[in-house]
């Protein structure tokens, strides 16, 4: 039985779960489900790989060894080492192992790649602690983000890919009637892969936002290749491992998918992106660097940048429960999501509520309690906040205390009893005027909001919008009980491409994007070109021709 | 009735043959189809439209009147002058056209869109005559390329967008299973029109060349601006106001699709391009423009470049058959089609034939008889070649007589008894060695091929990889009767994304790409970015937005 008639099932239940976009999780997210030893073993796993080299992947031609993870909740370096390969040799490896990837076709990928995935799942625990010790993110988080919520966004492009590609049929016999006769062709029509791929991660969500480009690139024939944030390697490098295993495995070339992992002292992703072979780059980080590879001319490529993201506050049914919501959403991995709030517009004249209006001050009060009540709580403070990724993200928290701006609540160290050396720190909440707009406007990574001060709703709507326009946002919250007001903000946000989630409370949070269903990153304002999983971003990865014969 | 439900069906059935890709034609290309008086009618309409104004319009705000059109048959000027419009006039214009197209719908917008197509057929005949007079085609192929041939790869391209913008639901109850409790969200899903579109035409083709792009552009909801090549404009000056009154019937602004009209003394197209409410383009023409387009920051573009197309020749089974048909893919409008084959390599040792080897000397004297027999013919001649576009393209023919090359038949005149000033000329053979690329390397647009002298058909495979690697190919014909050359050039040829058609005899050509079946360009190399009509060419003009609400 081929992988592909292994896992059939599967890719057809995820195809109807990319079109139904209700609920599909192939992959559970609680940590139970994955029986009772695989806790233990995946630790065990984890702690082997400290201090050692690498040494799982197939990849040949290694020109070195490397590695500069730290975790930032000892602040121990977890001193492993990665093989080296020059961008050349990258390339070179995965044009050679083109071709019969490309032949393969649709279905055989798909297939393996399904594969892979289960493989992987059953190093979901091994994988968590490895993105705990190199993004600080909290266990349960780094367990879900980077296992099961990870792998169902992967299985999604897969399916995309699959369906996309088997649109149009192999073979078709085309009549056309002339009258006294018909002219008869036959017509082909095949999916050609565009070239190598490069897929570039970032250091806090390691395996989340690499696979969707990873698997999409090789469900659509490309081989590809991983260069992981020098800081943030492990979790990705054991994605690859797995993929790697089952291709070899498969009697097919490992250099499908390669790591190209690299030190800060040598960085290899601008070759890598320029190379004349690379035809396909996806890029998750700063804006900076995505806006120059967007530039590189004839290279199809799928962006998530920076964006600053709006709450916006209008009226409520039931206060305590929004500010709970919106106090965790603040907290969660101390924002250093890209889906995370960072501005919160509230007019000057408060909001209404069951209970009548809250004033201004009332909210901006009861807002830092709930955001205090979470960081001081014993039990879930740091298993919320988790720790701070770099330093770059802490010393922000500094930086900003030079700001000419009213501190609402100042960001606290974090102590965590099992890791006294952990990097973590309370959220910092200021509080702006609205026409204080360059204090604001730019994304500041990590744990800082602002609370704005408005005019009022259209106000507070008018400079979401406009942020969005000028800086890109991939999340926008907002609180009305009026019907108007939400028609009103919605058509005002869609004008700037921000997907607006309305009167969350309970357990569900702005920060989470679905697999199945929701899109993470429309593609249309700055935050980013590319949209996890809508059909460009499998379609774009290939290229259809027809063959005609008389 | 509205017009969704009156055309229904008809989106039905495209939708259908979109998929299909047998055979599928709304618009029947026999002139006879359309009605005895409709001939006359139409011939009578274009005369009634020289040396006025062309007032169709709905059009506010112009500047001023222009037109310098000039028959390629009679040399004389059309006369007919343009409303002008400032590039900011036209798209403020559009900009306020903008959400009232948006709220419209899919379904209402393909509706309209349809019905405009079914007025537009009314003026096929009149169409045909402005296309004739303004880029020199014959009155056939003018009648079948602007007319049937253009509204079917319009409606291809409604088909598509309908489709994919209804490929998710517009909203659901998304339930997910929390163990003790569920967790509720409604989620809506929209698509958005990225915004205003320009359309930029070219002025052999200039209604079969813009409407995918027009069409594709406003299916998806943005209001689009027409800038047509200023020597070609008649033909599709009455597309738009045949769309714009549609429109006005529906109450709609007009403004949603304009046409932006220009003079040689004071084009707009970049200030047009470069407008920041201008997203997306659509682009037929020369590279260098093309390329200039494509580089334009956070805009969606769609092109259509050069490219240099190739016929390899390897072995027939019937070789006056195969000469016929090459001749006449040769002659078809003096090569002034973006998919004429102009390099022709044959091996040195000459092919081999149902009755032997032909030699390379004689299958030349050969191809040049079959093509001396068609500009010749006194019936066919003048109603194959057409006459030639414009002046650039005719002193291409003076500037190779300066060529170090072996000329294998000189251009001629050709006269046409009914238009005796007509710019026409028989094609041009050329006799290249292949090792001197240079001389065929690039496009030479109009009435001149090579025929290039190969070591052999390796080598021919070789030389036309490499041409469309780097200048681009939209087409390749080849002729084999080995079934392992076959798939050796199928397999060489996709690495450059260029579609490949085998041993074409009798009445159907390479040029001809056929709507509902054939991609035009392939997008993957360098003669062009897009492909009418691949799912891209829709979903890039959009973006997909998802709500969520508590």
């Amino acid at each position: 039985m081929s992988f592909f008639e292994k896992h059939e099932e599967v890719l057809e239940r995820a195809i109807q779960a990319n079109l139904e976009r209700t609920y599909y999780a192939q992959y559970p997210e609680h940590p139970k489900a994955y029986g009772e030893d695989a806790p233990v073993n995946g630790e065990k796993a984890y702690a082997n790989a400290l201090g050692k080299d690498f040494k799982e992947l197939l990849q040949t031609g290694t020109e070195g060894w490397g590695g500069e993870e730290n975790s930032p909740y000892t602040r121990e370096d977890l001193g492993i080492r990665y093989p080296l390969f020059t961008p050349n040799v990258l390339v070179e490896k995965a044009m050679k192992a083109k071709k019969a990837w490309a032949k393969l076709g649709p279905e055989e990928r798909a297939g393996i790649l399904v594969e892979a995935l289960d493989r992987i799942k059953n190093r979901f625990f091994e994988i968590a602690h490895a993105t705990m010790h190199t993004t600080g993110q909290s266990f349960i988080m780094s367990f879900q983000a980077s296992g099961p919520h990870a792998a169902d966004r992967a299985l999604e492009a897969i399916a995309m890919a699959y369906e996309e590609q088997a649109r149009f049929p192999e073979e078709v016999q085309w009549v056309k009637p002339m009258g006294k006769f018909d002219i008869t062709l036959t017509k082909e029509y095949k999916t050609i892969p565009k070239g190598v791929a490069l897929v570039i991660g970032c250091s806090t969500f390691p395996t989340w936002n690499t696979v969707p480009g990873l698997f999409a690139s090789l469900a659509t024939g490309n081989p590809t290749i991983v260069k992981p944030h020098p800081k943030s390697v492990l979790p990705i490098a054991i994605v690859v491992a797995e993929i790697q295993k089952v291709l070899a495995e498969t009697g097919l070339d490992p250099h499908i998918c390669q790591l190209g992992a690299d030190v800060s002292t040598n960085l290899i992703t601008k070759s890598l992106a320029e190379h004349p072979d690379v035809a396909i780059i996806d890029y998750t980080g700063g804006s900076a660097f995505g806006n120059y590879l967007e530039s590189l001319h004839g290279k199809t490529v799928f962006t998530e940048k920076a964006g600053v993201n709006s709450c916006i506050l209008d009226s409520v049914a039931d206060l305590p429960a929004v500010l709970q919501n919106i106090a965790f959403s603040v907290s969660l991995y101390s924002g250093q999501m890209c889906t995370a709030p960072q501005n919160f517009f509230i007019p000057e004249t408060g909001i209404a509520t069951a209970n009548g209006t809250v004033s201004f001050e009332d909210l901006v009060a009861q807002f830092k309690t709930a955001i205090e009540g979470i960081a001081k709580h014993p039990k879930m403070g740091v298993g919320v906040l988790g720790a701070i990724q770099n330093d770059t993200t802490l010393h922000r928290l500094d930086s900003i205390r030079d700001l000419a701006v009213e501190v609402g609540l100042e960001s606290q160290p974090v102590d965590s009893p099992e890791y006294p050396s952990i990097r973590a720190a309370s959220p910092s909440v200021l509080v702006a005027d609205a026409h204080n707009e360059a204090l604001y406007e730019l994304e500041m990574f990590g744990p800082i909001i602002f609370i704005v001060k408005t005019k009022d709703t259209n106000d507070s709507v008018a400079r979401a919008k406009n942020l969005a326009r000028r800086h890109g946002a991939i999340t926008c919250l907002a609180y009305t009980t009026n019907p108007l007001v939400k028609e009103y903000i919605k058509e005002e946000m869609e004008e700037v491409f921000v997907p607006v989630t309305f009167n969350l409370t309970g357990g569900i949070f702005v920060n989470q994007h679905s697999a199945f269903s929701d899109f993470h990153v429309t593609g249309g304002n700055a935050s980013g070109n590319a949209s996890f999983t809508n059909p460009d971003f499998v379609n774009r990865r290939f290229v259809w021709i027809g063959y005609r014969e008389g």
